[in-house]
């Protein structure tokens, strides 16, 4: 392949990947105007990484969280977002996603599309520290928008206490110290009447 | 400052930058529906740094363009989006960048928020070959988006082709394989008649 045909490939996927920006999350901007979109989310957890990597457990290569980061919904162009609270969508989220992965990483040239892919199933896997530090972002961007937006989508999906422990039970294997602040505030939104609290 | 502290204000400033979601630009998004927001340009220019970092004229360190770029608009949050053939919003930027420069970067921690503010004044300054190569990303895309949406933003404000090519006088700096290949996707739109051919 030569090199325009090789920019050409790189620059058909930089087209594709704008479809990201409509897919809508059901997170409120801290303004809670409106549900935020997967690049946003996106964008905000790559500059997150960057500012609080400080906070993981364990040393993390930026040069992977990062890409890691702006990459892991690229998957939800076809597989579509999946509400971290929907248990229906959860069970057929996986293999959903292994298929849109397997179209979307396979528009770039074959090495970066491997890289990147690797990435997004390192980032699945959640057993390296870059991985689990990612987890910790992509859980703790959301639960910060809805501290700011006063539990608006906590308080519409009638979220439990024990989902939102549930899907963070690994967070603090990525940052005890993110997490610890994380539950202050989940505390706080329970005793606000935002979570309910189910005992858990 | 404790770290409860630290990361007090790191988060203050993530949250501050959430606004940047509602700060929107002159450029349609690809499928021409709406136009593009600050945070979601930032966030494919990151992707793009990464993919099409092999294209720029000199070596770049990523860990300092991906954090450039992710961040070269957050000043927009008090300054406003500045269309690029705004003559009149061009004379002021400066002074109204530079304060809200000020202000958002001094949300952070004072390592991180110095840390931050240099590599946007090395953004504006535009000379080291991380600069160079963050400006053709920020340049290319609106024109790729540009390109993909039948050449909208264009045509709505009657762009003429000398004004796209003192934009970007010196994109062929940083990178001479993607201007060139902006210069053909320029041309079809002159051709097209998106881009008004005043012979420059």
């Amino acid at each position: 392949m030569d090199r325009k045909e090789r920019l050409k490939k790189q620059l058909d996927f930089v087209l594709e990947i704008d479809k990201v920006k409509n897919i809508y999350r059901q997170t409120y901007l801290a303004d809670g105007n409106r549900k935020e979109n997967d690049a946003e989310h996106s964008w905000h957890l790559a500059l997150m990484a960057v500012l609080l990597s400080e906070y993981s457990n364990e040393p993390v290569d930026l040069s992977r969280v990062v890409p890691m980061v702006l990459a892991h919904d690229l998957v939800e162009i076809d597989a579509g977002d999946t509400y971290a609270y929907d248990a229906a969508g959860a069970a057929t989220k996986e293999e959903r996603e292994t298929k849109a992965a397997d179209r979307i990483y396979g528009l770039l040239p074959e090495d970066q599309g491997k890289w990147l892919r690797e990435l997004w199933d390192e980032f699945e896997a959640c057993e390296t520290p870059e991985a689990k530090f990612a987890h910790v972002l992509d859980n703790c961007q959301p639960l910060f928008l809805n501290d700011a937006s006063d539990g608006r989508s906590w308080t519409e999906h009638g979220v439990k206490k024990s989902q939102i422990y549930k899907r963070n039970r690994r967070t603090g294997e990525g940052s005890r110290e993110i997490w610890e602040y994380m539950q202050e505030l989940i505390d706080k939104h329970i005793r606000l009447g935002h979570v309910i609290d189910d005992g858990r």
